[in-house]
């Protein structure tokens, strides 16, 4: 009489905890300084701004903003997306832009889209974490592509399986990869457009930090390169405020209907009140102004942390100073392990994520991120500092003698 | 070489415009009085409640509300639906609460976890044509269970198939239903639950009207009366505002981790601000001096419409007087097909949705829905007079013996 009357779906067995969330858990004590969230620093919420904005929202337009509204977005709000992706060359009419109740379900659209069971979809190795949660219950078959310094490698696009059922698509994040930091460059760019074409493998491209660059802008936008066999993904979570949740796509004219239908079927819209709001911040240029002061502290940050690394840690350990975006992505010596290692840093009062979450098979457990955006640049130095000696005790550790 | 890359995945062919969506393009011309949409008046938004309770949370907890936030939704929240529904008689506990974007989110992730593509999914006849949006891409099969005036009967539910796969459930909503207005009573409600438990078939129960009753509350949640075989969906768009996109699911605890890892990969989590400022309105007992106001209105509309109805429809024409909700639900003469009618009603400046959208198998063509909160009591005796006149050509029309 006790047996379930519940049956789940054959999906949900691809629904799994996130790690990083299990972690972000263990790492939420009193006292310890977090590298591990990829949070955007507070410090550069407009307040100010958002309160005005409301305030003029519900003073001029209360009743549309508290309504139900229209399952593609707010239509000025859809057309400063369309001007925005075109300052990065894709050209894409306003009915190309959904907006979405953030980036993240931008990937749970593409997926439910897209993703039949057992079709592969090809990521980055490593690649963002929430991408691989949102498509895992579509059932794909994840292909890692091979993948250096600037990204995945033209040639393991190239060889992806066009048989049917095909790949779907290669998700990729060009700019300051979450969570390695890196960059693809302009010639990597066209080889890897190059590459998919030839393979017919369309590319959804993400972009959350494309804005948080450092000394210059990144290249090309990949959708430019090729706008009909591109989704595009962005966000207002990393310039603006992450807490309204709200992202876009820009998908071709082939794909809209169907990806509005799954918005519809997903939430029926993003809440008109918050595009409200987010438009009336930004309508007249406010991230013109906005924008360069959180790449200054970010950037202030990176090189904190950068040269706490340089002074900090132990020889063999490998990392690249990242160009823009929020992440140190380091390689630890031959024999160190990142997760069996957070508990000790945990204990010595610092956390970061151990890089084997990200990979979709074969993870490196000698990986980990760190974020550079949460802290200030007093704590990133302190945080690192710390870092520096638990690994200097792993390593010692490590080389003793057995007894 | 103008082949298409993109390859989209089985279930996209689940996915279709809603019927309801293209019909209110077509109806959203200047001058038509519509009662089609299911908006709630806008007159009843508390436009200074939630002016001030933004000011609060941008003054008090910016940071928070403005940052990432728990997938689970926000504590004091959670706490406050939890004492919500145990008022239902729903025991729960506050960890067994998850805040989604809107209960249209609580239906696609119900879906997402429940639905195995052939597996069935038995719904009311009609039913929420949004929950059929919502399921359909995960490729159930619907058996739309054989409903009274007090919605389904308990025998066809225990008709349903429990052979593997197995009716994943049945989803059900009890009070003042979308489209026909109906309630089911007491006796009913523990009939369809005995019936549902002896066919091991659990229930999800879609409640966002429950609190729109006129002259007395509902009878027991069905929730109440089978705890560990029931998933409840709330929502704050028909006692608040739609605009937020604010609901809950309250879950098994079975259920609930799975639930969250769905709404993890879905969209993160519901917007943190939203989820504060409907907490700073909602926190001292405001719903408890708002909802009878609505009520009130609603009542008000709801009369208007019963007496403009008996006036203006002709003969042959059927409905009840729904006792709570949004909907008055009526039925043709023979020989007169609602969406047949409808460009006719449109030309004569009133717009209704015909109720064909409303069923998962065999639409009964006479049905259509009219919403009595969108319009004044004035413009309902307008629109109902101008539908009378409609009907009554058609009537004629039908009967006229042809040339």
């Amino acid at each position: 009489m006790n047996r379930s009357p519940w049956t789940q779906a054959r999906r949900a067995a691809r629904m799994n905890p996130s790690i990083i969330r299990e972690i972000l858990k263990v790492t939420e004590k009193p006292g310890v300084l977090s590298m591990a969230g990829g949070l955007p620093s507070a410090d550069t919420f407009p307040v100010e701004a958002i309160r005005a904005a409301c305030d003029r929202v519900l003073s001029t337009q209360s009743k549309e903003a508290l309504q139900y509204a229209a399952s593609e977005g707010l239509a000025p709000l859809r057309a400063w997306v369309a001007e925005k992706v075109a300052a990065l060359g894709i050209q894409a009419s306003p009915d190309q832009v959904l907006i979405t109740s953030g980036s993240q379900q931008g990937l749970d659209l593409v997926g439910k889209l897209l993703c039949d069971a057992g079709a592969p979809v090809a990521v980055e190795t490593p690649t963002y974490l929430g991408a691989l949660q949102a498509f895992s219950p579509y059932e794909p078959i994840f292909a890692s592509l091979a993948s250096d310094e600037e990204g995945p490698l033209p040639q393991a696009i190239e060889a992806l399986p066009h048989d049917a059922p095909g790949t779907r698509f290669a998700y990729l994040l060009p700019n300051y990869q979450n969570p390695t930091g890196r960059v693809m460059g302009q010639a990597r760019r066209e080889a890897v457009v190059a590459a998919a074409r030839k393979a017919g493998v369309p590319i959804v491209e993400d972009n959350p930090y494309g804005d948080l660059w450092f000394d210059q802008a990144p290249p090309q936008s990949l959708s430019a390169l090729w706008p009909e066999g591109s989704i595009y993904l962005g966000s207002f979570s990393k310039v603006l405020t992450p807490g309204f949740r709200l992202g876009y796509i820009v998908a071709p004219t082939e794909l809209y209907p169907k990806l509005l239908q799954a918005k519809q079927a997903a939430d029926l819209h993003t809440p008109g009140f918050n595009q409200r709001v987010v438009y009336e911040v930004i309508k007249d240029g406010f991230l013109d102004q906005h924008v360069p002061k959180i790449r200054a502290r970010y950037k202030a940050n990176r090189d904190a942390m950068a040269a706490a690394l340089r002074e900090a840690l132990p020889p063999g350990c490998e990392w690249r100073t990242p160009e823009g975006g929020m992440f140190f992505w380091i390689r630890l010596p031959e024999g160190l392990d990142a997760m069996a290692l957070l508990p000790h840093a945990v204990e010595a009062g610092i956390a970061y994520v151990p890089g084997a979450a990200f990979y979709a098979h074969h993870p490196d457990p000698r990986t980990l991120r760190l974020s550079f955006v949460t802290l200030t640049p007093d704590l990133i130095r302190e945080g690192v500092d710390k870092l520096g000696r638990v690994l200097h005790e792993a390593l010692a550790a490590a080389e003793a003698p057995t007894p």
